[in-house]
């Protein structure tokens, strides 16, 4: 072999004492701390520890490490957490991540049985095990902030069932709703997610560990063991699938955008709601932030910033997506970054729902300005056409008739219920003094929809009654 | 009110005979074919006569058509079904989308009878109906697809489980594993996308008909019964959620850039074994296209455009996010951009998996070339620093000795077994002549990793075993 | 070499023509159709022959062609572009793309001279070279249309220099604004995407015919002189890169996904404004849909569907991006997903730039509503701050009087100017009879901030001016 | 009004000193921290004070402020800034975001004339206008790597403009180029890269101060004077525009994906190149790393990480796209989310382009294996191809001869050159002895291609002379 230049050195003073071996020149220090990851990666120190301790045990149970050497290892590694959970732990770039930090600890601490604890893994299948670990604990507190959150909802839901607002199609006045009914809409958004985050669970709940570098190991491990002591429901059953999936991450990520895009529409609704044209609704003040100029100014911050960050989880979405995109098998340093996007988004999902499950029951409805809203806007325009059917009008005849006595309504800046029996007459004579409290009461309207999703009271109670069974079976 | 114009016109020529009432002017020709549906939409016609067939058939049963009515309603639907499939059917602009175009058409056939179809019922929730039905369809074909591309896997990998060939991580040869169970990893990533297609399937299951507008309707429905006839497993809970959740979409479309990225990855590994470097596999010339300019070219160009594919998907997917965040309740126009994201992602996966399974069983695997990479590149350095630590030496040190072997070979461009025996005592003299069978075979390597998820042949065998199986209970 | 199969069947009947050399089967039927372009690339037919008849020129000008053959060529391609633009040309999938089409017609026509166009090119080259030609037509028609819009913004705007609107931020009342200075700011974002297109065009504009399939070509092109006839500022000066690059098709998208983000917030605004919440303006009937259902509905279809296409730009965005990630150089067959999403971009921002730029000038404020809504929510409190200010308190003070005020008058649902003297005066004595003159009148507010950029009548007159030059000179 | 609840509490004790009078409750705790960006926007402590700064100077100018308080202010600000360089700052989340950090120090540190520097601003157009002067400093240093890093490529190119490899399209050989050739087109991609920036800089490098929060002040300010101190090429003409105007963090996020879409590809193929099978290039010992399990691993980290870190920007980008679509104006809570994407893209982009400007410069190329993969492939096809065009064969029948002869060369593995006189001219009869020097030659094919753009030596070298003025010229 011919080349312009050789890696003839023999020696190479500060090479890696990981995998130093065939290398002849030391990592460069930009490079070394533009590859490190522990700088991120600290963050499941407790997954990387319960992993370690579940793996001696089973390496104990297999013969590979005495009871002693078990023992030896599982003091250290918890004496290691104690330190690191008393802030005492020196993370070092040049170790590169959390595993080498947390092993060059233990060997600090037992000397060499510490060295041992590696046998018949690699930092590949522990690294996909401790995230796995991790976001299994994430989805659980998610699960419990939803169900938060759906709790607070439904005791607003529970106030409100009689309470009516506008209903809205393109943000234009469509038919009234009780606004119990429309909070139940946003419990089964949620209640969609928990779902969704509990299917992804199951995906999440697999073992990689075993996988070693990427073929699997010549120690005899029991793999069913560890995950049974981890709490896995099953193992990954490929090596080199098991060291190369991301899936988990990617589904969880799909599932909080999810989250995401249905606290947006919320937030949404209620910067709509808490404008001075709309005024449904007040936020406490304790969620709301004021201006350094303008002394009026009372602003629904925690909506808005939700709202915001929606992007962000989109954007983590994208990132994972991108990362995987096009990989060959098995590991590849590029999923180094499948941490960064998932992490953030975890904390935007937790920081974002936390935040609305405080503020969500707090909320204040101003219902005569929702009543007077489903007043005006020509909302029981349905319900008049109804009244005309009724007496025979054909639907589509019913249709043009009340379109009509609406376009007058628009002239003369009135509601339907505003206008004078007379003016009503003129589009159609069927139409009597009765049609003010049959067809234009909003009551009437909202009762009148009586049936399983319907906007009734009645019914909206009862979807109330089923929610609280519904969470509790998911 | 005081306006610089008015809408004052009394009549108006041309509105729309579907809500023209209330307007004073028809709709501006290039805005009519702008927000249009029907163009794309028309391709659920047959979900959309469905659901009308059975929602007629409800409201026969509650009494609100008789049941001429229904039956001059089914008859109706059932020949334009007819007219539709054969080609005859004129799709008109003017009437917007695939539900008016046939209501129009239903109404031409058998009078005014057509018109009571709509009866407790509105566009709002026919469309969020139809969509389910078709992409619980679409679904269920996706499914048989992916069992298909699997099966042919699983003949691929029984025929090669003793086929060896290098394991690669960083791109860099790693350790020996088999051809089979490299392909079985393939199989469990595809198997993870049937799941998740499963679960994504009780979301898009259910049933929005009876939402009607937004509110529910005042006409006595039997949601649960229509719902029995259309084969939903349930009906969505809530009105106001039913006509503007599009969840199951993002959803689905989420499920598709995971299969998608899946197959960019065995795309990625077909491009490069194909490629004159590695050689690893042929792909029949069926499957391929050449060059108009260079004679030699034998472009692999399925796996290539389906990894192009992959960037479609993920755009859907973004495209569908976007469209939901921060919309407030209840349908929107905005809405109707949700379907050619969808219609596009589908059409994309089935075209993709129908590919990739007539391709993936005719592929030619080059037994010898395989074979030949993995005896080069070290492979079974990892075996070296076994063999040693068998006789004694610490990991870390047999780690250290085998890397100084690899460089020398490095320099050599000889791979560890090519080396002399005096060249690889120069680093360890308890190295001895056994070490060429012992550490450096293939097969040694390979049939010592041997637990479940690890490449040995025997395990592999097994796990084609359990997939078929698998696949079966899915 | 050993393999499991072999390519030694000497002769294959039906393989290409354009390449079917080393082919020994077939292209599988769904295979053909799954891989072909034509469905979507015919739409640069016009800008491909282009192409070939600058080629042909020059071939010509350098020897390669004779005269007659130059002109035969182009005559024959002359009549092909008929032939397309009357309907009378075949498309015909095996033909794969554009180009074959386009030369297998015209050595049909013209006979084997057709075959010597290919001479010095490739498709690789070839199709980038019509893609750019293609979008530098686009990028032209949507400045003009970006254009009509601006325009459009600038009459209207024209005619509200001195209507009284409130200015919002967080969506809170914050302080009077003129509804032509707030139509100004539609105008700023506007012109910054025609800056950006401008910009892009200048990259897009570059010539990569020479490249030939990836090295360059043995013939003595003069690239210059194809550049010259086709209007090309420059050529792309590296053949690789030449056939590899699409760039310009990402920066175009990125392009275009900010005049969608600027649809979308200008449509947001409008769907607020037409709600009945706001009401301070209205969308002519012809820009406008109803509900089939609700005869009092007048939805704002062309805003919300535009809000709603956003994400379809955004999608079509990160195709692209995702497309090119990791790609090898040169050419692969990926590079024929850079189409559609490129297609679909600019189709989309027409579309909706046309309709844009229709309504905005047809809209028609609510010069009263406006004034209501912006002497309510309190959009004046920080004039009254200043007031204060002026009398010799500290402006964290003044603010803190004003802000009590504000509760005073949130809890009394009145705004400032509706509080009596007393009142105020409660929260400080300096307040005098003057304040509702001074501080608290619309006009005082608005024309004070006169400053570029401010929202005084006289600022925003002169801003309309400069904008005309502004447009004119890009 | 009626309500549920009422915000009577006449006092309340710790609301906020910034905009505390209207509210009766203080920020809840969790609230304070979620909506603070303290944490994130100390970043641009330097932008913010330059700003304070020029504003001040400003201020004092038009007589708002006293030459003695401008000093005050100023030497405040500088002894602040010296203080968070000396990390003796301390950053308070209580006072919600980096300018309050530091105008409450400056109150601190010289009383009541600190707070006149918040004169005729307001934190929404101060924030914007630090993010542009942060985005701008960022940009020149982009701007520099990238310039370092084309002049790393060039020496590179430079070396190697005699070197042949074969170049590939659909990673199938195609023909041969050189080296040096491959790498200029790698210089291409990232001359765009600094086009691009420059031109998005031009957009970033406008002045929104002044429109304070929304509608302009009514102080006596000098825009223009501000913008020349703080070095800005224009003011924003329009103050609701110049608050809520984010484009031009898009745009500089989507010239961002595009660097790193480079990167990525640049990657891509330093990681197949250094794969044992392609063994084109080493990369210095100093950006790899080892594995701690398998000895012999040199993993191409550097290349690796940074093709993983494109789908980190692409997110960022998606981000901020999501962030933007459908706000209303002005400013919104959501625009605190703009500056997390943009940290991240901006890190991300320089760390990437520092590890390559110092990797790329130090590559190794095995300039005989490049050799032997260009014989190899059949690289040469098309020269022979054009060898019996010479010889009076029609193109078309020439494509065909030769793809039999590479048929032969597949079944026999073996290349063009290595098949026999015989075998060749069982083809053709024209094939003649000369074919081996004049038509598989990898220096004829190369140094025919000899036009600006191709890959012929000369070329090259006129193409990294004229790269060289290039980039100066920017």
């Amino acid at each position: 072999m011919t080349s312009q230049s050789s890696n003839s050195q023999a020696t190479a003073p500060q090479t890696s004492g990981m995998w130093g071996g065939r290398f002849s020149e030391a990592t460069d220090a930009f490079v070394a701390e533009f590859t490190a990851s522990v700088q991120f990666d600290q963050r499941f120190y407790k997954q990387d520890i319960a992993g370690s301790i579940a793996h001696a045990t089973m390496l104990a149970k297999v013969g590979v490490l005495t009871a002693q050497e078990r023992d030896d290892i599982i003091n250290g590694l918890k004496a290691i957490q104690a330190e690191i959970e008393a802030g005492q732990f020196e993370w070092r770039i040049d170790l590169e991540d959390v595993h080498m930090n947390i092993e060059a600890r233990l060997t600090d601490r037992i000397g060499i049985t510490g060295k041992k604890l590696h046998t018949g893994r690699s930092r590949n299948d522990q690294v996909a095990t401790d995230i796995r670990l991790y976001l299994r604990d994430e989805i659980d507190a998610i699960l419990a902030l939803l169900k938060r959150l759906q709790t607070g909802i439904l005791t607003l839901a529970a106030q409100n069932t009689q309470t009516i607002m506008p209903g809205f199609t393109h943000l234009q006045t469509a038919q009234p709703v009780t606004f119990g009914h429309h909070l139940m809409a946003w419990f089964e958004m949620l209640l969609r997610d928990s779902e969704r985050l509990i299917d992804c669970r199951k995906r999440v709940n697999r073992m990689p560990l075993g996988s070693a570098a990427l073929a699997g190991t010549t120690y005899p491990i029991e793999r069913a063991y560890t995950a049974e002591l981890l709490g896995f429901e099953a193992v990954c059953e490929n090596s080199l699938d098991g060291v190369s999936d991301r899936d988990f991450a990617i589904e969880f990520n799909a599932a909080a955008a999810l989250i995401m895009m249905h606290l947006s529409r919320m937030s949404e609704e209620l910067v709509l709601w808490t404008s001075a044209q709309f005024k449904f609704v007040q936020i406490p003040d304790r969620f709301c932030t004021g201006s350094s100029i303008m002394p009026q100014k009372k602003n629904p911050d925690v909506p808005e910033l939700v709202r915001g960050k929606t992007g962000r989880v989109y954007g983590d979405l994208v990132s994972l997506l991108t990362l995987m995109k096009g990989q060959p098998l098995a590991y590849n340093k590029d999923n180094q970054e499948d941490k960064e996007p998932l992490f953030d988004a975890i904390d935007t999902v937790r920081g974002s729902l936390m935040s609305f499950a405080d503020m969500i029951p707090a909320l204040v409805p101003n219902i005569d300005h929702m009543r007077d809203a489903a007043l005006r806007g020509f909302s029981t325009a349905t319900d008049l056409a109804d009244y005309l059917v009724k007496k025979g009008v054909a639907f589509r005849d019913a249709h043009e008739i009340v379109g009509k006595a609406v376009a007058l309504g628009v002239q003369e800046d009135k509601d339907l219920s505003e206008l004078s029996l007379q003016q009503l007459q003129q589009f159609s004579d069927l139409i009597e003094l009765d049609v003010f409290d049959k067809a234009l009461t909003l009551e009437a309207s909202v009762s009148a929809r009586n049936h399983i999703g319907g906007t009734a009271p009645a019914q909206v109670e009862a979807a109330i009654a089923r929610a609280y069974t519904r969470i509790e079976q998911l």
